[in-house]
């Protein structure tokens, strides 16, 4: 048995306390890792206010962990105890489903996830499952890391999933946690990148990281001026926006990907998707073998989260901090 | 000087009466074709009514033509005068854009379409450009294969266009005459194919069509039974359907697509479009090099529509039991 020091909160909303829970034996296949920093994500926010009816209390947030690998079961391959790791939004999956056995394990209809009936990286262990224990490369700031692997994977995702290529050009609406690393992503895989914001203040902050220019969407000239522009448009924002109006921004066969939870519908125009043959979609993080290649891409570019320091025991005002919108651009808590 | 004796209606919504008008020289890129039958679509009543408010009086409808080369420019290469040609919604491309520079030229920001701003297949003799004019392969049935070239390439397009593979599970929404054609390219490109219609009365003509199953889509119950099911939708009608009901029968990285023009918004629920990594797109027709792709696939698989046939003398008959949804499944005007 081994006593995990964790914060949670007791109820929906409720301030975050220091909890003690044990872990009971290793199964095969589990990892059990020392915590050293865990990100702050907007997820972690609406569990804890219960925002989509799945949590449960005491709540243990945290699912952007960086640690090392501190215990492992007697199946573990490929991992090593000290190797320094990081863990998602899924802590692990069936492995036998079509979308596991197709590579597309974070499709899994019954994947694991971090903080949903299990508890999080706001503590100084989290067991997980091996296939989501991702090896950190050589090269990644250890401190940074953690927005990888959820906010990162996010927007990396597509990418991947529709082959961009280097000659895209990309528009990256929202400017923040995930918004600030699909700026640096699409920047390094050789796209024109256009950043999108709504606050005329955030325009530099996106050329240095990496935006070729700038459009601030409340400016409705600007967006117009964007007509016909963009083979990719990742929507990192999750409020409605004035969809039809960037769908006309997009080139024949452009694609709008939402990537931020967006409760209400996306009211579409049909007709100009058709005569453009545009494509409007989504996707949920990613698989581990693309978190494989983003954690390669993004060590070898030199792409790091921009984050602001806690310590765990501050968790209280972090979590404030990002309520307040004043997160630049991610929090990272320090065990 | 030639004169063409055409069928035109003189305002909106007008009965249609014999017209002439007068053709000036061949450019060096024109086609003329004498006519020997053309379909009947949605789109001509849509015109005639001004509903896309692009309609100039007086007006000819028909843009599944098809007939014999009967002069053409000194440009011209690959026809010749006596070659059988079919003819459909677009009339000529700008040959300089990107799209038409990238095979795309169904998505030319000016291409001429046959019945906007000339005058269309409703009549003995039709101009158009020819890159926009194509052979038909040997082994098509001439009188019926006019619904090929606009209904036709508009249910085969998204088969090429998203690479469908022939394991896929292919649901087409709406039997009639899209749907009609897009079960049976479905069946011929190897795809499990499920007819999904409003009427129970449909259901033995979509499986005689090639259907392997049925779905009744007022049957809430038969449509949540199919809960992740479908790799591609294809969507016929020109109605507000449940969407976020038909969105459940995607597999992961499902695909709704749209082919008939709806007015209402589609409006979509994006979480799960967003868990499900599926994608809502539509498409315009298809490229010239695509429509020579889906007549030879339709002669070597024996596909053809299923028509009605009526005299051109007779269109406003014609016209009147398309209206009334009596098809079954496309009208042909014979010359």
């Amino acid at each position: 048995m081994t006593t995990v020091n964790a914060y949670a909160a007791t109820e929906k909303n409720g301030k975050l306390a220091a909890f003690e829970y044990q872990l009971g034996e290793l199964d095969a296949h589990d990892v059990d890792i020392a915590v050293e920093h865990c990100g702050i994500c907007h997820s972690d926010l609406s569990m804890l206010e219960n925002a989509w009816g799945m949590t449960t209390y005491p709540f243990v947030p945290g699912h952007e962990v960086v640690g090392t690998v501190a215990a492992m079961g007697t199946r573990v391959r490929d991992l090593a105890v000290g190797d320094r790791v990081g863990l998602g939004w899924h802590s692990g999956y069936c492995m036998t489903c079509d979308q596991c056995m197709g590579g597309d394990h974070n499709m899994c209809g019954t994947a694991g996830m971090t903080i949903v009936a299990r508890h999080g990286g706001f503590s100084d262990r989290v067991r997980a499952q091996d296939a989501s224990v991702m090896k950190l490369p050589e090269g990644l700031d250890a401190a940074a890391a953690g927005p990888l692997l959820c906010a990162g994977i996010t927007v990396f995702n597509p990418l991947v999933q529709f082959d961009v290529p280097p000659t895209a050009h990309v528009g990256v609406i929202g400017i923040g946690g995930l918004g600030h690393l699909a700026v640096q992503f699409a920047r390094a895989w050789g796209c024109h990148v256009t950043a999108i914001t709504s606050r005329d203040s955030k325009r530099q902050e996106a050329l240095d990281l990496g935006a070729h220019e700038t459009i601030v969407s409340r400016n409705a000239e600007e967006v117009a001026a964007a007509a016909g522009r963009f083979d990719l448009l990742l929507s990192t924002v999750n409020v409605k926006l004035d969809w039809d109006a960037f769908m006309t921004t997009l080139k024949p066969r452009g694609r709008l990907h939402v990537l931020g939870a967006i409760l209400e519908p996306l009211d579409l125009n049909s007709m100009p998707m058709l005569f453009g043959q545009h494509s409007v979609s989504g996707s949920p993080v990613g698989s581990p073998a693309t978190i494989r290649k983003m954690l390669e891409f993004a060590a070898r570019h030199g792409i790091n989260p921009m984050t602001e320091h806690f310590p765990l025991s501050q968790v209280n005002e972090a979590l404030d901090h990002l309520r307040a919108g004043k997160a630049r651009f991610r929090i990272v808590l320090d065990v």
